[in-house]
């Protein structure tokens, strides 16, 4: 699917985010992120390009078996809504390629803040016109850290590259995510973020 | 140092978390949380037992020479509070030893709680009776979480394991304290957590 025909994607239209460049600076101190991590990430792209939708299918599969995440694809009174599982899944995909192959600019962060709204009341269901529950849980956006990350590996691993070269992507994909929801955070507690 | 003797922890003595043993069951399961992992950090305990000075030493170089991560044992004006430095390294080797050995339950929960309390405006310097900034920003609670969990692995591989054993330690370490991130988030969002 092109960028164009994802719905609900606006990347490069979306407002400049509250976050600065330097304030994104001194988040990827905190994580250990820098230039090698981004070659590495460029890398991972190439390996990952061709396996996005398998990677959606253990994500998917994932959600599916945990009522408290399916939940925030669903109902108020949870029935899972498939228009939204579907419209989503097609973000979820380009959101890896994105991960793997933008740079970390102000049309990044612009967009990282659409993202993190679009996980909170003030944008919850809008892009996608439907009647969903009013957020995802802060507790579950975090949690989420874990199999997102975890799960990539294998699929790493599936390219002939050495050893070395896959904990290098490897790595840079969890301070790459790390850092990501660190960012969805913003709009929870404004405050004290 | 004994558990009696570290300045400010409480363990046992923390009122009733407010998040109940069932929901750290969905949080459990949202980070693949199981038994298996629950007995790796048992082993990682004592693989760790003697080096958690060393991990300090690790972990408080790296606050050191980040500017961003120093200001919150500061003085607003940024002078770094040495006696807030030494109280919580202490509590904080305790945590890795709770990490590794509590059981997961009402109890842990409840100090759960009160560590999440103790970043946030609510409780922050109050068990240390320091004038240092009012809070911990969200994004560098959730930042921290890669560099205090990639650290670990080479402790963890000083044990004379074998490679899965190591990884296993380590996966189970990463799922805990991104778990435990979790929970600490509940105060700064309390009504979207």
């Amino acid at each position: 699917m092109g960028e164009t025909t994802i719905p609900g994607y606006g990347y490069g239209n979306a407002a400049p985010s509250p976050v600065s460049v330097e304030e994104l600076g001194l988040l990827k101190a905190s994580v250990l992120f820098g230039p090698e991590d981004e070659a590495a990430l460029r890398r991972a792209g190439e390996v990952l390009a061709d396996q996005v939708e398998e990677i959606l299918d253990v994500w998917y599969a994932f959600v599916g078996a945990n009522p408290q995440l399916l939940a925030e694809f669903s109902t108020p009174d949870g029935k899972p809504i498939t228009p939204y599982l579907e419209r989503v899944r097609a973000r979820f995909g380009q959101w890896i390629r994105d991960t793997c192959t933008r740079p970390y600019d102000e049309a990044w962060l612009a967009y990282q803040e659409e993202i993190a709204e679009r996980h909170t009341p003030a944008k919850k269901n809008t892009a996608d016109g439907v009647a969903s529950v009013p957020y995802v849980p802060l507790r579950y956006l975090i949690a989420l850290i874990y199999p997102i990350t975890a799960t990539v590996r294998d699929f790493l691993a599936r390219g002939d590259r050495p050893a070395e070269e896959v904990d290098a992507m490897h790595e840079a994909w969890r301070k790459s995510v790390i850092m990501q929801v660190a960012l969805w955070s913003r709009p929870y507690a404004p405050d004290t973020w």
